[in-house]
């Protein structure tokens, strides 16, 4: 049987925009990976009356209702309530979350519970109890006249960590169909391209499904499989995923991987070997990207970063006169930038970029968009020149340091630097 | 009259969670700054008969409707349609449109519109007709039967320069009443000892209105005025404004400022000062966040990501004796960092961080969370040590460029460096 589910977020401070609902997009992702249809997302306040009446509508048109928000201690906190009284289901005291509460408060908190924190233990009757290991707030499920209910907090950290844990367990439960897919990560062929080779294969799949999902340079490649059993649908997807990354060649930068950042890192670790930054235009976001996975310390010694032109010589020993003859802005400076990070940092490989992110032309009249990468490695340097057009000066830099990593990531690999 | 206002989303692509529904956060944004309530937000897929339900339930609860999505060319756009069909107003042609949209395919795309592109000229008999500079798509508005319906593009960057352009204007003139707002940005102080210390001012006050907005180690204090115009609002917000920096004192770090960066290069550009970063386990964070700002080679040099204790040395000239005898994580390492990078760059100030992001302590047993910052000055070094306590990874190096920016932002407004 397959199930349709709506989100109904509770939180003023989505009706004022003070945040994004991150909460129904993530909730969306998974359960669009069990293969459950959501038809509608609700975001209403921290109101009981329209909460209930979103309930209402809500009911009319899911079997499953995930609400995120509300559960608190404080007094506008109403989700429970309200949806227990949608429901006809009692509010009952559960001991073993004040016990549990107690417990946190004096260990964590080394304070004993506040007394609005008993709100938080009341839940409704026979229940499913979603524990929360990073707040107070727990969750809960249960079924009335064929309708699940799940109800999950607001803030994003102990949302994410309840749905991994308790509700795609849960929803899996509720389904016997086994639901799997696969990441084909790409970088360097746009959609559009990539729709046109695949179109014939695609258009004919259905189990599993092939599909496209676009950010700037980058496109996700899904393979979807539905089957009996986890090793039924891999055996499905196998094939598909291999057949994909052959059509596709050398822009597929792994299955499954986060990000490019996260490539390179691997293929660094494989090597034993270490890189390094020198990053005009990106002003840091190379290493900021690097450094932002657990463990990268292993293959990152560390970069500059060289916004101003003498510091591109005093710290990368980038040589004065291919400054003046070329500009900061050169095949040059990025090859020199790379070679001192390098030299500099002990690094096995160093990836340089100077570019003009905008909003202006540079003082030699290089055009915004304009970017050099740089890639120093015991085998010689090498240069991958882009040019962006103009555009908003956060996507040059999204897009420059995408490039440099590419570069990183096919030098490792053995391709060519340059892009097809 | 107050009115009352609901978005809808239109486009599968946000239930399947590719996107968050960043559109319905700036609407909301902007609506709550117009003194316009919000109720609700819905998302719906691209299907006709659930936006068609979608329709009938909001124009039940709202005189306002705000569609974002489902305007383009493709056999998927189907927002004109179902919204003209629900309120009976036939789709004509516009043909200043049709006009606007060939001139723009002759000399942006240098190819004739394609075909299909007429549908965009296809708007509600008697709209007013947004236009779109940055893409095909023209957005509309028309009323009916007391309801107002804007309809705007899906893609954020078209939305948001509909909305500032078009839909603010066209929400203001439906009210004779002016709102306005000022953000106080604070760093170092948490937002219930804020609230304690402003309760008693706050609960009496309506007109300004005060509402605090947390991040982590972040609190925007907003005072929002209504008037009859931008005058009187204006004196009626600025002795509020004035009344709470005072009593908020030096956490205060601007009004009207997006963030610690931007109070930063202010500050350094007004004294006609550069600064620089040494930056350990942020990994390049602080001068990413820095170069992300138009302008910022104004006053900010560059800086060097140390991530490896040989490069602390090599690079910063941090001296081998100190890193052997306290570690790089310590003051005395912090301290050389910064003079290093002051020294290296040639900046005025430099500001370094050193520290445990985690998710282990690192080779000496210093704990996940704790955080050393210098500033290396004219005047002399500075160190604040911080201790965050084992948190997330992302979370530990967002605090500590928060910390290190506050770092330089007190210096430079001739603050004590340490937090109370």
């Amino acid at each position: 049987m397959s199930h349709t589910a709506e989100i109904i977020a509770v939180g003023t401070e989505l009706l004022l925009g003070n945040i994004a609902n991150t909460n129904a997009q993530e909730l969306s992702q998974a359960l669009s990976a069990l293969g459950i249809n959501v038809f509608y997302h609700t975001v209403v306040g921290d109101n009981p009356h329209r909460l209930e009446e979103a309930l209402s509508i809500a009911r009319g048109r899911a079997d499953i209702l995930l609400t995120t928000g509300g559960l608190g201690p404080t007094y506008d906190d109403l989700t429970k309530q309200t949806i227990c009284a949608a429901f006809g289901r009692p509010l009952v005291l559960h001991q073993e979350i004040v016990d549990w509460l107690k417990d946190k408060y004096a260990r964590t908190f080394h304070i004993p519970m506040p007394e609005n924190n008993l709100q938080q233990a009341l839940l409704p009757e026979g229940c499913t109890v979603f524990d929360n290991p990073v707040g107070t707030a727990p969750g809960c499920a249960f079924e009335e006249g064929g309708v699940h209910v799940l109800m999950l907090p607001g803030p994003p950290f102990e949302m994410r960590t309840m749905l991994s844990r308790h509700v795609i367990p849960y929803l899996r439960a509720l389904s016997a169909e086994v639901i799997l897919s696969h990441d084909i990560m790409t970088f360097g062929l746009g959609e559009s391209p990539m729709e046109v080779l695949l179109r014939e294969r695609m258009e004919h799949m259905e189990n599993p499904s092939l599909a496209t999902y676009a950010k700037p340079s980058e496109v996700r490649l899904r393979a979807t499989a539905k089957a009996g059993s986890e090793a039924e649908a891999e055996a499905l997807l196998a094939p598909v995923v291999r057949e994909v990354t052959d059509l596709l060649g050398d822009v597929v930068y792994g299955v499954d991987v986060p990000g490019l950042e996260h490539a390179c890192l691997a293929h660094l670790k494989e090597r034993g070997w270490t890189m390094a930054t020198a990053e005009s235009c990106t002003g840091g976001q190379i290493a900021q990207r690097i450094t932002a996975i657990p463990g990268a310390s292993a293959a990152f010694r560390g970069g500059v970063v060289s916004y101003w032109t003498a510091v591109k010589h005093s710290v990368l020993g980038v040589p004065e006169e291919i400054l003046e003859a070329h500009g900061a802005v050169s095949e040059e400076t990025a090859r020199a930038m790379a070679e001192g990070a390098r030299r500099v940092t002990g690094a096995e490989i160093a990836v340089s970029v100077t570019g003009v992110a905008g909003p202006d032309p540079d003082e030699r009249g290089t055009a915004v968009g304009i970017v050099y990468i740089g890639l120093a490695t015991p085998e010689g340097t090498f240069c991958r020149r882009c040019d962006f057009g103009k555009r908003r000066r956060d996507l040059i830099q999204n897009l420059a340091s995408n490039h440099a990593l590419d570069v990183v990531r096919r030098y490792l690999t053995d391709l060519p630097i340059q892009l097809r």
